[in-house]
């Protein structure tokens, strides 16, 4: 068995475990909520992909959600969660969908006549026309974007409107020049909503909360756990996830060695961090750490790793335990892993 | 739903998707075969993480396994693969692998007094005495394994031998270099083994699976499924293992897109390998393509992706599908994830 059903405190825990800290998930949700109150946040569950965290977000009036995969979007609608729930992404495997389209809301991004045509043969009812807007990834050529929206209605789908993503500008430092970079993309996107109708633009991130100021809906997700990379940014929002881990071994030449590594860990932006020390390496299920004072640290020290990117770190594990200092509060099952 | 529960072929399977080459599978298990029969193999499941994938290893006489989290030896227990379980890692959270004493033969590593505390009180019966052999991880130092085996003895405990694990040596490219740094790491192992006593001496990997000929036993897993990264050696095994992707979008600028992405892929090691192309960038759900020829690619064709590091990938899914080309021949479920 692994952790027990109902562990009180950390040290009930089976390591590695993810770990919310509960006041600073609240502060991420407030910063949030204070500048995209309801209809204007639709969070992006692929973040966390949970729907007991979502549940938590729906309390606060985000009752539209978007998600990355066909099966969160069915995890979602499974939960009670369908109000609106936007795949803002591309598929072929939408009759999925279709299937439960009298049980949730669905809209599918499109960004080609193959995409549309699956979303019609599948039963799916609702699109968006993904544009691209400088992110090399989905998207249509913006000069295309009028023309499968009229595609897409002449297949019998409603066109609610746009979405693009300037993924691309997540991430840049000066804060002046994100409004500018931002700008311009968007320009893109509201030129091809216009082609395109149907009222809805839905864009950005957590990087560009509030300086993505023309979209209709704001599409983030990692503002709500956090992650050290968009730590680098001038965000008002804190760490709120950690991945609690247990030394198992101390060397005499100053290293000490926790059981969470790279299957507990998302490491494609790089090692996580520790606050006492720094990290060593990361192996599949070990990681070594050079801590600043090593002899403060014995074998069963509880120690909590800060991960680089939050989303693929979360879809490692099975739940989130929400926690109060070092009592545990509440347990979020990842439900949505998988595909 | 995800894929069917009977897929016929590659077009059945929900995508991203874990597919394995039967033949290259197969070829592999034989390479490893031809030099380490029957027990000199303790095949490692933290590269596969699958009791089905294990009992075809079992089948061809390697009936000893060794594990890197409780959870792995709990199922291979419970899937009737305990003739002789090793938990290769220290952990303190041994009382629930001593709750299964009776139904399997379990053994643990330890490193420490703490650890071997834990295994006594835990109700665990067999221990090896985990040595530092140069990797900077778990392992005593080698002048102290005589005495923490002869506390072991002393907590009741049966010492079976040592460990020790070359881990920095796996990647050493040239051949006599590589066999030179692995006899000088395995003589301290052997020291320590004179000291400790209990016949076993195991360690080793899947890159110093034919140059470490001094442990009784060599722990590999990775050689089976196999990745990008120990190709670079002159191993005698293939690639076996492919990441099945669909193509959701093309775009007129030369790239293409496909649903794999950072949750599908391990990234530790760096990015996936294309033949067809080169890998533009990964993002969550997503990996852009730049193909060798665009005209050659649509939306709705298949693609594999390789892996940079089986042993993440792997865990990320849920399923490995078993292939003879296109058609789908076996379902090994990946049931040992998690901790």
């Amino acid at each position: 068995m692994s952790s027990p059903a109902d562990p009180a405190t950390l040290a009930d825990l089976t390591t590695p475990a993810l770990v919310v800290e509960s006041s600073v998930f609240e502060a991420n949700c407030a910063a949030i909520d204070a500048v995209l109150p309801g209809p204007r946040l639709r969070p992006h569950v692929k973040a966390f992909k949970s729907t007991a965290l979502a549940r938590r977000l729906a309390r606060s009036g985000h009752n539209a959600f978007c998600a990355a995969t066909a099966r969160e979007i069915e995890g979602m609608a499974a939960a009670g969660l369908g109000d609106d729930l936007l795949l803002a992404n591309e598929s072929l495997d939408v009759r999925r969908l279709g299937a439960i389209a009298d049980t949730a809301a669905i809209t599918v991004a499109v960004d080609s006549e193959e995409t549309i045509a699956a979303a019609a043969a599948g039963g799916v009812r609702a699109v968006l026309i993904d544009v691209d807007i400088g992110l090399p990834r989905c998207g249509c050529d913006p000069a295309d974007a009028g023309r499968l929206a009229d595609r897409a209605r002449a297949a019998g789908l409603d066109v609610r409107g746009v979405m693009g993503y300037e993924g691309h500008l997540m991430m840049v430092a000066d804060r002046a020049e994100r409004i500018e970079r931002v700008a311009a993309a968007t320009t893109v996107l509201l030129d091809a909503a216009a082609d395109v109708g149907g009222g809805i633009v839905s864009g950005g991130g957590t990087g560009t909360f509030d300086t993505n100021t023309w979209c209709t809906e704001i599409q983030a997700g990692s503002y709500c756990l956090m992650d050290t990379q968009y730590l680098q940014l001038d965000l008002p929002f804190d760490l709120a996830l950690n991945v609690l881990a247990t030394v198992i071994s101390v060397s005499r030449k100053g290293w000490i060695v926790v059981d969470a590594g790279l299957k507990a860990l998302g490491m494609d932006h790089g090692e996580p961090s520790w606050e006492h020390g720094r990290i060593f390496f990361c192996s599949d299920e070990h990681t070594t750490l050079q801590p600043d004072v090593a002899a403060d640290w014995r074998v069963g020290d509880l120690v909590r790793l800060q991960p680089a990117h939050v989303d693929p770190t979360v879809a490692k594990h099975e739940q989130l335990w929400v926690v109060d200092g070092d009592d545990i509060v509440d347990r979020w099952p990842v439900d949505l892993r998988g595909w």
